[in-house]
């Protein structure tokens, strides 16, 4: 049936129940919504890390971190595998989705651009959220060229 | 890995989320924290319905959509089954899970009983949302006696 339907169903939700009654229309209220879907994001990334499986865990290859990230944790969370994986080799990485699924439901136009942001947040989240399970302390930001593809910038923060 | 738990961290986090955001302390604040819930509940439930097979769709024995509920929703939701579905023939269905996976996570102390009803009011939506698309308008509400065990009462409304 619909199982994997629900989380989308379920974020679908969560962004416009935080719109709805969070959001002050200027760009203040705006960001306090992002950073609360953000901050679910990161507790679910988190518990979700605390499920991996002990020999996960015990990859240290940072890259080896990201590429479990793009393969076990999109399949677990979207039923499909990251496009590609990019790095400079010095803490950055950047994650592609050309089918990003929590943005295909939106119309394709240039217009609807600006609201993808709402829908990546938690996104942004829950990969923060997993890579501090991992023992990872990172900055991620996501962008949008053009519908549905989607772009997520990881930067490692060396302590 | 940990799909089938992306859904429940996500629900943890939504309750959290509504009850500190939403709620004054006092009994009003916790009813519209509740019905918020109960309306995303709604919704979910009837976007996953829209996406049953055609031949689901088609049966028009109340107690075959019931039935359906108990096996095949349950399923897609919490992966498993009710554990008993008991009917007046009048309307009213008594829906059991013994186990239900939204408050196993709770401590089962007495003290904690009175924190169920938040863990409650989504999947009473969701219960509703699904009839609702399936042609049956209803009432659904749950009690819980002794944690984890969980009651949720359907009453068909006629028209």
């Amino acid at each position: 049936m619909a199982d994997a339907a629900l989380f989308e169903f379920l974020h679908m939700e969560m962004v416009a129940e935080l719109w709805a009654h969070h959001s002050d229309p200027g760009p203040g209220g705006q960001k306090t919504s992002l950073s609360v879907l953000e901050g679910m994001g990161f507790r679910v990334g988190q518990a979700l890390g605390e499920r991996l499986p002990q020999e996960t865990l015990a990859f240290r290859e940072e890259l080896d971190v990201l590429k479990f990230l793009c393969k076990d944790l999109w399949v677990a969370v979207f039923q499909k595998q990251m496009d590609s994986l990019r790095t400079n080799h010095q803490g950055t990485y950047v994650l592609q989705d050309n089918s990003f699924p929590l943005l295909i439901r939106m119309a394709s136009g240039p217009q609807y651009l600006e609201e993808a942001p709402k829908f990546l947040a938690f996104t942004c989240g829950l990969l923060r959220g997993t890579l501090s399970t991992l023992g990872i302390k990172s900055l991620v930001t996501a962008s949008v060229a053009s519908l549905p593809t989607c772009k997520f910038q990881v930067v490692i923060q060396k302590t």
